[in-house]
């Protein structure tokens, strides 16, 4: 990208951030309201900034694909929500045990235990609140498509199963396949979850060209978290740097080393741009999101 | 109910109890599947008998309105998987630690604490996934509002949030209001949910009886459970009698006394029947499935 689209970009990506952060406000129970400390601590736990990657996905997707605004911003909210659950479950003590999230107490440490758990159990309900927003879609069965697209990437089949996944393979030797696997299922679900809702009204084609795309910027990703993990320091990185590496997790860095896995990254970033060789401007701000997601301190 | 009734209630509720042991059987994932620990767990949690009181509210409530047995079928499933979700959430130790669930360890002693985190959220998502199975209403905008009832009665204002209610009312002391409200939330928003999902089919004004019907036996429901605590023995109940008086939770019995709370269980049994009144033998099920969750040792 050039300078003057760079900016561009992240002027687009800058407004998208603010919109969703004040869909993702108006979605949350006011604090006003009973059970007052679960709402706040769900409130907590997902209005604390981040980059909005699966929204800024859902987003691009939209515009590639003529997706109305209200059902964009709908599966943006939907998708954030999750995320913001999958994170504050990953960081309890039973799970990653993680007292920090984006430089801030995670939920369980601000809050305690139960109600950490019962945040993450509220918002996946949530989710699927937004989505199914009685009208929301002028096409009744579109909705429940979409539905469906994101129950299958939330479950045992999807982010659950790859945390399941991630979980029993602390200490073992994992292929390089079985980590992929492993991280198709619990990143990379809810990122192809999060394109897939934003190009709802693509064609056929688009909705195939979004679908490998957003395969590859899935696995990117999280290649580039493993790569960040090592590199980047704790305040940089805004949660407990090097964690991976001393819970014996296998991550791309440590089954490729650090080049090979800066290889995989890059290939992966081609494919996803070759996926949309096809199409013109529309597809646009997919392929910026792309350079945006695989150089994340731009 | 005479003997004859008792017995073809007691047929027909027992066929119901196969039927949704087979659904879910086919629902969840196969263990063969990976992750297959947590597709395992899953399983243990949820196909664990129990009588299946929101399937067959369900189920009933379908043949009062006509609802097509497929739709009727998804959601007497759905209720279930997010009432086993439930309980595993429940059990875990940051909630209220039960060891003991139907006569057998729970999900976190059985396993682990993380794998019943996950085996909490998966269910969640799975119930979801079930219901939002396209083409499943031939009326795709009242599949959507099915979804729409389920998402809110289980969320920060149905289930989750009467859970936080719940834990923060230990050792605190609660007007009879006050924990109506919380159990309205934690046991009456799904009991609800499970008769209005099955009474999608129905006329306005039967899904408005369906509805009192439904919010005064989930009440009901409370109450009963709240003095079978007190009454019964851990090995009738299957799990640990005495619980919520050890754990200082305020119950109807400890509110109101046992005399009054049986008094109370009462007179929302005749509330609850009072409802179909308009209603004849359409109404059958329903009034007879009130008499066997209030009398629930028949």
């Amino acid at each position: 990208m050039i300078d003057s689209n760079v900016a561009d970009f992240l002027i687009w990506a800058k407004q998208k951030q603010t919109r969703i952060a004040d869909i993702l406000n108006e979605a949350l129970p006011a604090t006003s309201i009973a059970p007052q400390t679960l709402h706040e601590a769900m409130r907590y736990s997902t209005l604390n900034g981040g980059k909005r990657v699966r929204a800024l996905l859902s987003f691009a997707a939209a515009e590639f694909c003529h997706t109305p605004d209200t059902v964009a911003e709908a599966a943006a909210c939907a998708v954030e929500l999750i995320h913001a659950y999958s994170l504050v479950h990953d960081d309890m003590p039973c799970m990653d045990d993680d007292d920090l999230r984006r430089g801030k107490p995670s939920c369980h440490k601000q809050y305690d235990d139960a109600t950490a758990l019962l945040v993450g159990d509220a918002l996946q309900s949530l989710a699927f609140e937004v989505l199914s927003t009685p009208q929301l879609c002028s096409n009744a069965n579109q909705q429940v498509r979409m539905l469906n697209i994101l129950a299958k990437a939330v479950g045992s089949s999807g982010m659950a199963g790859g945390q399941a996944i991630d979980l029993s393979s602390v200490g073992a030797k994992l292929s390089q396949t079985e980590l992929e696997t492993m991280h198709q299922l619990k990143t990379g679900a809810l990122i192809q979850a999060a394109a897939l809702l934003g190009a709802a009204s693509g064609s056929q084609q688009q909705i195939y060209a979004v679908h490998i795309y957003a395969q590859n910027i899935g696995l990117a990703f999280q290649v580039i978290d493993d790569i960040l993990d090592v590199e980047a320091d704790t305040g940089t990185l805004g949660k407990t740097a090097g964690k991976d590496a001393d819970n014996e997790k296998p991550t791309y860095v440590s089954v490729l080393g650090l080049e090979l896995a800066k290889k995989l990254a890059d290939e992966l970033y081609e494919a996803a741009i070759h996926a949309l060789a096809p199409y013109g401007e529309e597809a646009r701000r997919l392929r910026e999101l792309a350079g945006f997601i695989l150089q994340r301190s731009f």
